[in-house]
């Protein structure tokens, strides 16, 4: 698995050259997907085919489920879940905030986790059972003490459609609120300490698969559909929220409108 | 003025390599001042004594305007309105998303704001009459046909208890919602077409002194208490809010609940 680890790092980097070069040259075509806010690029696309390409000419056999679907979408026995480009309307209007998202799974299992945040240049790393990185730094375990007031808390304006709470009930009781808007950075920032609560309406399991791993690794508390703290590959698009620990995470759980 | 616009781009890289320092040293000593959610840290004390002495060696007769008013808080005929960490929350939490921001008023009237996004190493330079910049490249005037539902917000959940829309009817009605959480940032995405609204419930003057001088340049719209497009030094803390171009603003204003 350490060859695989290796291996991905190296790619994302690479990666990145490819997008700064394309924005650097203004090679970057936007269309929309479902909607008029709902984007892709041509860099989505462009790193798709650049990762997935380069998996399967290292390593036999290997199975991908993908954003932009550009390669055939199954589950074998070692799966790769890419996100090319998590936070697409980011990269397009701000060229910044954006991640790419990686995640192993062997046998149905996560093993590892990628989420590299290109213009800050921090690489996130989730080894299942063996702890997280942020650029091969470990990260801590998170406070498990830790409660309201005292978070910081990250939705879009959509959160008082899934729970209990009005504007000012949930002000009066955080620090802040924040909305970077990419799933794979936010959830990863849950998992730094960066912030507390992340939550979001319609998330697909490409922008949260690598993340997830992150945050089980320094017990993090999470929510994907009707699954805790588990990914169910049949998902829908569906609710998400993470939380630092029990505390914070039930907070949100008992205010939640199923 | 071209003496102190270049001596004051060299003096915020200056205080870049201090805050670096800082962090990787971690002397960051963080205090509460009015309230549990309002921090300041030592970090922002050490910045603006940085930039007040250095100014004040430089040129004779300079008046000060800072957040932390470790100096003498006056305004003469050659003022500096300085916040040394616009984003203190994010800089205590995320040691990202946070900016040095220095204008220069002179006989009451802007001359020149600097706001440098110290992480992702963009500096915005706004001359009054001349044109803003980032990172020395002209930013172009704002598009002023663009118009909802094809404009990004950033607001924190704040902007229910101000404006007259609820959460459905803005979310229906945008791209999408984001909230970076630094003022002084945040008007200059404005500038720069990364962002189309961004409003703050209480913004004091050194918040956005030297960033609207950024946005008047590429002919966006902003409103500051009851003063539209115009600073007034005795202002309390205020409601502030940005707009790309008249539609924009406008739209928001209609929906204001003065």
């Amino acid at each position: 698995m350490k060859t695989k680890i290796e291996f991905t790092k190296k790619l994302v980097y690479k990666a990145k050259d490819y997008i700064l070069d394309q924005i650097e040259n203004n090679e970057i075509k936007v269309d929309t997907k479902s909607s008029y806010n709902d984007f892709v690029t041509s860099v989505d696309k462009g790193v798709e085919n650049f990762l997935v390409n380069a998996i399967t000419n290292e390593f036999n056999n290997q199975t991908f489920l993908t954003e932009e679907a550009m390669v055939e979408n199954k589950v074998g026995d070692e799966s790769w879940i890419i996100d090319p480009i998590d936070g697409t309307t980011n990269f397009v209007y701000n060229q910044q905030y954006f991640a790419i998202s990686i995640a192993h799974y062997v046998d149905g299992k996560p093993a590892f986790g990628i989420v590299y945040d290109v213009m800050a240049d921090e690489l996130y790393l989730g080894i299942h059972g063996e702890g997280a990185y942020i650029n091969g730094k470990k990260l801590e375990t998170l406070d498990q003490s830790l409660d309201f007031p005292d978070v910081i808390v990250s939705s879009s304006y959509s959160i008082f459609n899934d729970f209990d709470f009005t504007p000012e009930e949930l002000n009066s009781n955080i620090i802040a609120h924040r909305y970077i808007g990419s799933a794979a950075i936010e959830i990863c920032h849950v998992a730094h300490g960066r912030l507390h609560v992340y939550q979001a309406r319609r998330l697909n399991l490409y922008d949260i698969a690598a993340a997830v791993i992150i945050l089980d690794e320094v017990s993090g508390k999470w929510r994907f559909g009707d699954h805790y703290n588990s990914v169910n590959v049949g998902h829908e698009s569906s609710i998400f929220y993470a939380g630092t620990n029990d505390n914070i995470f039930n907070f949100m759980d008992k205010n939640y409108l199923k």
